[in-house]
Formats: C-alpha cells, sequence, structure tokens
C-alpha cells in the first residue's frame, strides 16, 4: 500500500499508543532480522537461545526459556527444532533424571560464529537509523518498561 | 524466574541490540493488555482491526490489513474469528463482487463503546511509567524506526 493511501485511513487512538507503536516498530526490525538471517534459517527467537546456550552451556530448558522469557510450552518445540537441525542438544543430568542441559553443537557453534557479522550488520543499520545518542536513549526507555512490567 | 537467578545467566549481547530490547518491551505491554482486555477475549491485533474498521466503515480487506501491516493470510483468520463472533462484517460491495467491504455490527459498535475505559486505564498504567515527556520522545523514536523500515 502506498504512502498516500494509507494516509487516507484513519486509524484512530493507535498512533499514540505505546503498545501499538511498539509493535510496528518491532515488527519493522524483525523484518530486516528476517531478511539478513533468512539464507541461515535462523529466525530472532532462534537467535536469542542459540545465544543463551552458548554463553551459558548446561543451563536447563526452564533456565534459558525463563531468561527470555519464552513460555515453556513454545520453548520446547522451539528446542526440537534446533535439535533436529543438529545446532543444540539436550543432555541428561545426572542430578536430575527429568531435566536436561542444554548445549551447542559443533555445527551450532559454527553457525553462530557464521553470524557474527550478519548480527553486526544488522544492528548496525538499525543503529545508522538513529545515530548513536538516540539509540542509548531509546535501549533506556525499553528496558524501563521492560523491567516495570516483567516484575509485576 | 527470580530477578536474582537471571541476573547470573549472561544474555552475551542480546540486551544492547534495539530488536531484542524492542521485543521484549513490546511483550511486556501486551501483557498488560492480554491482561485488561482478557474479559472480552479481544487480542491488540484484533482492537486494532475493530478500530480501523470503526473509523473507516466500508474499506476492503486489503485497506485494513494494509493499514495496519498485518498479513493478508492472518488477517482472512482474524476477519473469520470477528464475523464469527458477530462484532464484524464482511458485505459484498457493487462495484465488485470479489472484493468485500467490512463494517462493525451493533454488537461490534457496542463492544468498541465498552472497551474505550479500559483502553484509557491500560495506556495511562504505559504512561505513568514513563512520564507524559519520556514517553513522547519514545513514540517518536519509534515512528521513526517503523517509518524508516517500513518504506523499504
Amino acid at each position: 500500500m502506498s504512502q498516500n493511501a494509507k494516509s487516507t485511513i484513519d486509524l484512530g487512538p493507535l498512533p499514540e499508543l505505546i503498545g501499538y507503536v511498539l509493535r510496528r516498530a518491532q515488527l519493522a526490525v524483525f523484518q530486516d532480522f528476517f531478511a539478513a538471517f533468512a539464507p541461515f534459517e535462523i529466525r530472532p527467537a532462534q537467535f536469542s537461545v542459540l545465544t543463551v546456550i552458548e554463553r551459558n552451556p548446561g543451563l536447563t530448558q526452564s533456565q534459558v526459556a525463563g531468561a527470555l522469557g519464552i513460555k515453556r510450552t513454545n520453548f520446547v518445540g522451539m528446542l526440537d527444532e534446533l535439535e533436529r537441525r543438529a545446532l543444540a542438544e539436550r543432555r541428561q543430568t545426572a542430578r536430575d533424571k527429568r531435566s536436561y542441559a542444554l548445549y551447542l553443537t559443533a555445527d551450532g557453534a559454527a553457525l553462530m560464529r557464521k553470524l557474527k557479522p550478519v548480527l553486526k550488520a544488522h544492528e548496525s543499520r538499525m543503529v545508522g537509523m538513529l545515530g548513536e545518542d538516540r539509540r542509548d536513549a531509546l535501549i533506556t526507555l525499553l528496558r524501563e518498561i521492560a523491567d516495570a512490567n516483567g516484575s509485576r
């Protein structure tokens, strides 16, 4: 839809609502992420999970899901897919037979190395739009929102 | 997960990425929205669609979907549900038998009136966290991101 056609539609209170504008901005940034990471078939949430496993090998599923705010049911499906693609693996822990510790495979670690410049280029495009100072201001405001609501 | 356990997990570059922090903030705000609108079984995207139909009766499906940046396939399912619940309706247009014009039903219009104070209370909580000035700064930054990426 052209800018012109869009501007003739009355969005009412939506463009003034924090949630609506957050969602539009988030989708726009994810669009760039999708395009950049499509050749590797990695979506944003998968990248987050792989990052946390890479940085903290041996965490349990609930620890990783909890740190990222991902619902347990969604997380299980995500991990199944990463395991099927041999990027991450569940290992049974000696202490507790019902819980699994998560690790990257060698392939998963290699993929993460390949993704680093892709991530850097994506983030540069995002920061480039705003400039460093305004990016810092944005991150501060967003963290405040996430922390205030997350702690309820 | 407690704040303490969370802080011992290394999130690597994630907390510095615009997309990641945007997503966490967006989910936090939607969480509040979900809770407030749950008694009416209205999700954020449904609220947006009902708002645009209310403000612009007679638009086509692609106009509404386009204005909100919703994918056509997702939009059809959403509208099916709103129609099943008798909140909105498709009417065939005289000009083009293949395209439908969208309207709220009387029930849909009544629901939107009931939702106004619910929306106001939700938004007050969100603005209350930041204060008016910082809310304005945030909206400006977010719109810039959405517009820059959306125009690609």
